[in-house]
This record gives C-alpha cells, structure tokens and sequence, in this order.
C-alpha cells in the first residue's frame, strides 16, 4: 500500500524492493566509461536480426531474460511487465515481449518510460497486485534515427545541442520479496510546454519538465536536495543540465552539488563524438541498471532520485509545427 | 485494495466507480445507429484545428473536460490521467492532455487502449494512491489512415475484411467515490501471435487474444459467459467476431448468446460502407462510455465485461514483413 503525499506523490509504506537489474547495451556504449558496469555488451547493431527494429526487440527479449535469470526466477514467475520503447506503435516491446508469454502494460513516456514504468511497477507491487513484476525499456540509434530524424546513409551532420540515442535496453525485477534497495516513493510528472520547437535540442525541452518534477517532488516530501546522495536526470546533457540546474535555483533548489545525468555518463563527450551526450529510454535504463544499481550495492550511494525525462514530439508533429513538449517522473530508491 | 485471482486477474475489494463517461465522436459515427447515444457530435473533422492530428488532441481535451464536469469535478480534482491514441509517439495524448495540468501516465495497446487505462486507473484508485482518476483512449479516422495506410487522396479500395477506424473519443471518471457502476476486477491480457501478416484483416489479428484473455477472465473468476449481460469485445468486427466465438467455444465457453462487438453497432454495415466495423482505440471507448454506460444507467445491463482488442503493428515492421500480434484486456464493470 501507499500514502498519497502533496500535489503528485505517493510514499510507499511496504516499499518494493528492487531484486535485480539487466543492462544489455550496444558497441558504441561499450566503448564509453561505463563499459564496466553493463551486464553485456553487443557489437552486432541487429542483435542477430535483420534489421534495427528486430535488432531492440532481441535486445529487450534477452534483457527481460537476464534480468529475470538474476532474480534467481523463471517468466512465470513475472505477473505483469511494463514497457515501452521509442518506435511508432511500441514495435520493439511488442516483438520484444510477446514470447515471455507475460501480461503487457504498454507504456509510452518517450525517454521518461523507465521511470514511469518502475513507478506504476512499484504501484502494483505496494499493492498487492504481483508478487513480482519487471519494468523496462529500451531504445536503438539506428532505429530511433530511422523513426525521427534522418537516414544514416545520409551522414547528415548533427548541431552540438543534439543527443545520441543509446542502443541499450535496461530491465528490473520489482518485488515483495527483499532485494538490494527500495522503492520508498514516486512523483509523476506532468507535461510541461515551453513552446520549444527545436528537436536537435532536446535537453532544453526537457529540463523544464525535470525542473518542475523535482521541485514538486522535494516539496510534497518535505525534502532537500542534500537528501539524496545524487539527483538522476535521464538524457538532459550538457545544455540541459545548465538549464535544469538554473530552473531549481530560480525555485529555491540547489542540485548542482549532486547532480548527475546518464546522458552525460555513459558516452566520453571527447572522444566518443556524441555532442551534448546520451539519450533514448535506454540511456536512462541502462545506466540505472548497471552504474546506479552497482553504486548502491556497493553502498557509495544510500539515496538516489531518479529522474528519467522525455521529449515527446514526432515527426509528424515537428512537421506540422508543433511545440516538443517534455515529462518527467521521479522514483526514489533508497539501499 | 486488491486481491490477485488465477493467472491474470485482480479483484477489486473496495471495488471503484465509474463516476461518469464522455463520448465525443465525427460525423460518420453521428449518422450511425449509436448516435443518440454520444454526448457531442463534431461535424468538422479537424475539430477546428488545422490538421488531423490537431484535430484528434482538441477531441481528447473536449472529450476529458467533459468527463470532468459530468463527474461534477475540476480538473485539479483529477491525480492521474491514464491515456493513449493509435499515432507514433502518442502525439494527440499528448498535446490533447498538456494543458491540464494534470499527472500523466501515457500508454499504448493499440485499440485496447481503453482497457488498458481502465485497469490501471482501477487499480490506482482501489488502492488509494487516488481520489479520482481519468481513462481516456482516442482514435481519429484521418490521422490513423495518415499513419498506417495509404493517402485518403489516392481513394485506394479496401477490401471487405477492413475495419473504419472511429474518430471519436472515450474519457471516463473513475472514483472512490460512489458512482452508477463499479469496477470490480480486470484480467491483463499477454500478446498473442498467430502469426498473421494482414493488416488489412485485423478482426482475424485480435480474435485469438480475445479468446485467450475472456477465457483467462472466466476460468480465474470461476465464472461462466452467462455471469455477464454482455461481453462487450472492442473492434473485431464481422470477421473477428465468428473466430472469437469458434474460438472459445473449442475452450468450452459459448459466447454467442451474450457477445457484443463494439464494431459492429458504431456503424450501420448496409448503408455506411465500413465494412467489416468500426475499429480504433476511439471504437471501443465512445461506444463505452456512450451506450454500454447508458445501458447500465437504465439497468437494462447490470454486468459486462469489457473486453478492447488491439492489434500490434506499425508500418515499419508491416514493411519488414513481421506478423501482427494482437493484445486484450477485460475489465468487470457491474452496476
């Protein structure tokens, strides 16, 4: 059961445990400093399959697996999955999923989905409703830049306020039963429109929407942000985070101290070419899933924040002039 | 709170409300036999907008404000939307539901959709991390035909299997508070892939997970098809309609006595040239909170199970020659 707190929140009074993680990512990713921390590491760009869509949905399929593996279970253990991907239609998570012979929750939440796929996880657990349950999500550079931008083949040259979307896939078992860490409360975000309309800008889109999250977040919990070992944005990079950390200030947050953000983290913006950093709802679930679980088992970090954010646009919105309007959820995850 | 029951399924104890419905639907769905039975009919198809899309987000926002003051409610009385649309990147939830403020879980089960949100918007409230939630789902008949066939301009033929997808959206209030219905279980249904490849038949496509969820439902409530007035199914349409009965019949369930197609009474087959029915996540949810509701308003129908189907496909994996998985929830809806 929970206890609704504030405007957005809910405090889990039998807090879920999180039992296991799986992070499979792809080369690019295995190439960067968190290469370590990943479960495995995939040099072939369709995982075995034909193209970059079949290519994320074996990646989601084997990461299910392996996290479930790691829970020391079998899929029929798994009452519910909640998941989601990038693609029109969800296609990687169908295709991804639909052999685990488990019941779907599909979500939509563009990079935020881990974090709202972990908090209606959470939901279910605190409830009663599963014993166990597995949230995840997964995003592909190819597939991700066949869906919104533009042919690779094209070799289109990117501004440095772009992102680079990860291959990776991020999966986690959720339980009753006692596992490494908590999840002690969630604050759901809400769409925030500044009116952006630059899709080569994501991390502006999306800070406000993280700002707002997170204020609301450490209000409704009475909080401060030295409460947390570390605040973890999802992809806001190197220009969101700027923004993200002036937004909190101009509402009275200091996070600059303990900030963190998985875009930043996972690729070496001097080596790697990935401009303003990481993106995608891979990006987000595959370092939560290997470098944040790790740190917390390791004890480095007690409390952390998670703060997954999504830019959600599509290109037939941009075409149509549309705004890219950002969201955010927050999930707190205390050892 | 809940109770977990059989496979698949969660019982409600303090089972929730349905407080009200709002339907809002195009004008192809105002001249059909259900038209007395929607709150608003929208004889501009872009809903005032400039294009189809924008069109599909002002029907939601229209349809959720509707639901909100039929529950006699603000919008700040709202915790959650649950909500999705069949468009990549759930680009109509998304700018439909932006400007009210309003925490958002984003969702996509194809034209299950409204199922989908119902039980998770059940079991949020049953187990109180909720006053008052919103369950929307949309479809559009021109920004679905933009996004997975062929240019209304090139007025290509379809053949009899195809399905009409409904513009019309479904927004209903569910509570704690005591309202004319209540929801007292769901069944969460797993993807079922026979391996079709026709999208063009996609009754056929969702038949099979019908099948597998309704018999889930019943063989877990321990119930037979009789318990319910109806079985209410989403969008197969002639076509599905025949498989789900021959289906469940060889699982040992007759449902031809009580089935009901939403598909197959949004249109009139003889003089409206839909075909095989009416489809969309829209199909399902106007039909809902439209007739179904008012059916159980007047008594006439004190149980149902309401059962949206959706088909899981995009164009990408169309073209890359993947099948066309099919997905289905049940909700219990009793007087």
């Amino acid at each position: 059961m929970g206890q609704i707190i504030g405007k957005q929140s809910i405090i889990f009074e039998n807090a879920p445990y999180i039992i296991s993680g799986g992070a499979i990512v792809g080369k690019k990713e295995g190439e960067g400093p968190l290469k370590n921390t990943f479960d495995e590491i995939e040099m072939d760009p369709t995982f075995g399959g034909e193209n970059w869509e079949e290519g994320e949905s074996v990646l989601q399929t084997r990461t299910a697996k392996l996290a479930i593996a790691k829970a020391c279970m079998k899929e029929e253990d798994i009452r519910y999955i909640f998941a989601g991907d990038l693609l029109g239609q969800l296609i990687a998570t169908t295709y991804g999923v639909k052999d685990l012979n488990i019941p779907l929750f599909g979500l939509y939440g563009a990079c935020s989905t881990m974090g709202e796929s972990m908090g209606l996880a959470a939901m279910t657990v605190a409830a009663g409703y599963a014993d166990n349950v597995l949230a995840m999500a997964s995003s592909h550079f190819g597939s991700a830049e066949k869906t919104f931008r533009f042919p690779l083949e094209y070799g289109s040259q990117r501004p440095f306020s772009t992102t680079w979307t990860v291959t990776g896939c991020g999966a986690t078992v959720i339980s009753k039963n006692k596992g490494f860490a908590r999840i002690t409360g969630i604050t759901t975000g809400k769409i925030v429109d500044f009116g952006f309309k630059d899709p080569m800008n994501m991390g502006a889109v999306m800070a406000p929407a993280a700002a707002d999250v997170i204020a609301c977040h450490l209000k409704d919990f009475d909080r401060t942000p030295d409460y947390y070992d570390k605040i973890i944005t999802g992809d806001l990079g190197y220009v969101g985070k700027k923004i993200l950390i002036d937004f909190l200030r101009m509402k009275g947050y200091d996070i600059s101290l303990n900030h963190y953000d998985c875009g930043m983290e996972i690729y070496d913006m001097d080596t790697q070419d990935t401009h303003a950093g990481g993106s995608g709802c891979g990006c987000s679930a595959t370092v939560l899933c290997g470098n944040v679980y790790s740190k917390i088992m390791k004890k480095e970090w007690n409390r952390v924040l998670f703060v997954p954010t999504g830019a959600l646009m599509s290109t037939v919105s941009y075409n149509e002039g549309r705004s890219v309007p950002g969201i955010a959820h927050c999930v707190v995850i205390e050892a």
